[in-house]
């Protein structure tokens, strides 16, 4: 069965500024990675399997969209410039900037919910998963 | 030999606020990567060869330090975290979030400023090449 759990509580129980996390949530909730239920069983659940979603979802839905590489086209600037057709492909240091920010996603893109859930259910202090399974 | 760059110059060049360009270039003279001489003939030139300067190292110097992901040790709070002693390794997020972050700067730590500057002469437009050697 799935659990949903009240936005409120889990605020309280990471001690999180409730409008932080319902900024964090609304966002989730928008791209679909977070299902809130409406009610007074409601609260918030995943809408698909953990397996389905993966880390990269998740921070690229948190994050604002400044953390990748923008060329500025600076060679196309100053005395020197050829014509803006002659510039099809992405420059040089936009071409590398953009492998390692493909890195960073590939690493994110393989790891999903539920991998990091066994990770943590793997690694947790004992004394915490007993808490947490009361 | 050595050329140097009257830095005024090379910010009018590339068309860049004079402001912007003497803070970065000052954050790279503080690094070493760039080095400023004083005087008539004066102006900045590589300390090093450009072999040995990576892009890893001039990104790092330039940005701010807010890119690498910071664990704010959320676990540790809540009704059932356990005592402080019980969380030696880092967490499960932030351990994924620096794998990407190390995968990212893996790229940039293997090309160097002189990889850089031959894949630009290799795949620049011939018009500008000409230009810039003439
Ligand atoms: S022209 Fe400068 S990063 Fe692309
Ligand atoms: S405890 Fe949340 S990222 Fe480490």
């Amino acid at each position: 069965m799935r659990r949903s759990s009240p936005a409120c509580a889990l605020a309280e129980y990471h001690e999180i500024k409730p409008s932080y996390y319902s900024k964090a949530m609304q966002k989730l909730v928008v791209a679909e990675l977070v299902r809130s239920f409406e009610g007074r069983a409601g609260g918030l659940a995943l809408p698909k399997p953990a397996e389905d979603i993966t880390v990269l979802q998740i921070v690229l839905t948190l994050e604002e969209d400044q953390r990748f590489f923008r060329c500025t086209e600076l060679r196309q600037k100053g005395p020197c410039a050829a014509p803006a057709s002659q510039y099809q492909k992405p420059c040089n240091i936009a071409r590398l900037m953009h492998q390692a920010d493909a890195e960073w996603r590939r690493v994110l893109a393989k790891t999903t919910l539920s991998d990091l859930r066994q990770s943590v259910l793997d690694n947790t202090v004992p004394s915490v998963t007993e808490a947490t399974e009361a």
